[in-house]
């Protein structure tokens, strides 16, 4: 086996397999289609990657991802801005944006809460959702978390802190089957489930 | 989802899509993930792939990858090189390797003859594999292709090249697995098996 390493190609295994969900053997298989692409095509992967990461930034208002001060909900005029939908990822607002059921803002805390994983309230965006809630003028604020244990508990915790606002908060209607990811929710479901939403 | 458009996101999550068995879901996903790497991993990882494709091309001989002129196999003193074992790829040689039985050379075609895909014999690396015939001192070729449709053509197609240069030509057991259970073996494989027994 020592006499077949290759370290430029090793080291691209080695990177694909850091990714999530591909493993070992994936990993290979994707570098060896690397390897056989034309080079333009392989420069420009390595371009996109580069150009991703340096262009791409959190919206300095809802922390969805932007490749500008603002992102293009925020910065929309035609949004209700007085409705906060909080998710834990940005492909969460896809999900929700592709049932064309929700015409307000969104803010996205790039996580839950998840003692295991070290993850506490301050690794999240929640400063920046509390500091909204004193600078701007919301009447609801629409919990989107992902129906998990981790979900639930981060959608409690977040309404214990946001009640002395005197804001309304509410949950999404349990039209999403539990246990599963708002990635993969179907529309319809989803939308049934913003319509349903009821207060915590 | 206009509204919601990155370029350099969508064009990112595009090229991982391009790569095998990656969906539009899965590419999004990894996409995200890359963007919440740090800097420095994201840049090492454009790094990596830039790098493999500079440094990594054919061995001259054998047509596996390679970071030198010829690949350490080849390059190797204790390896019989009258013998060559034919393979569809550079991922199948590992393969072998890791049993240990194998001490000789190998010869990489980057695929098979496959008129649907559009691959006929100019786009392997076949007249590599009778450039070495002519030239180096072989008394065996091993043909080691997958045992599909087009694996067995593609052996069939090179052994009647082969003939002429008066060297043997084998071809890798077919038989039920080691460790898989005769209920569940093809009737194919099964009848193989029943025909190429051997003495206990």
């Amino acid at each position: 086996m020592s006499s077949y390493y290759l370290p430029s190609l090793e080291s691209l295994v080695e990177h694909f397999e850091s990714l999530p969900s591909i493993g070992h053997k994936s990993a290979q298989r994707l570098a060896y289609f690397i390897l056989k692409m034309p080079e333009e095509r392989a420069k420009s992967f390595a371009k996109a990657i580069v150009s991703a990461k340096e262009n791409i930034h959190y919206c300095k208002r809802c922390c969805n991802f932007t490749d500008k001060e603002f992102c293009n909900i925020c910065d929309s005029k035609e949004r209700d801005s007085s409705i906060i939908c909080v998710v834990e990822d940005p492909k969460d607002i896809s999900a929700i944006e592709r049932t064309q059921e929700f015409n307000a803002v969104y803010h996205v805390l790039h996580g839950v809460i998840s003692p295991i994983n070290g993850i506490g309230p301050d690794e999240l965006c929640i400063k920046e959702l509390l500091e909204r809630l004193k600078n701007e003028n919301i009447s609801e604020i629409i919990m989107a978390t992902n129906p998990t244990v981790e979900g639930e508990a981060t959608a409690m915790y977040l309404s214990k802190l946001i009640r002395p606002f005197g804001v309304k908060v509410t949950r999404l209607a349990y039209g999403i089957p539990v246990g599963a990811s708002l990635e993969y929710a179907d529309e319809v479901t989803l939308s049934r489930a913003i319509l349903g939403r009821s207060e915590i």
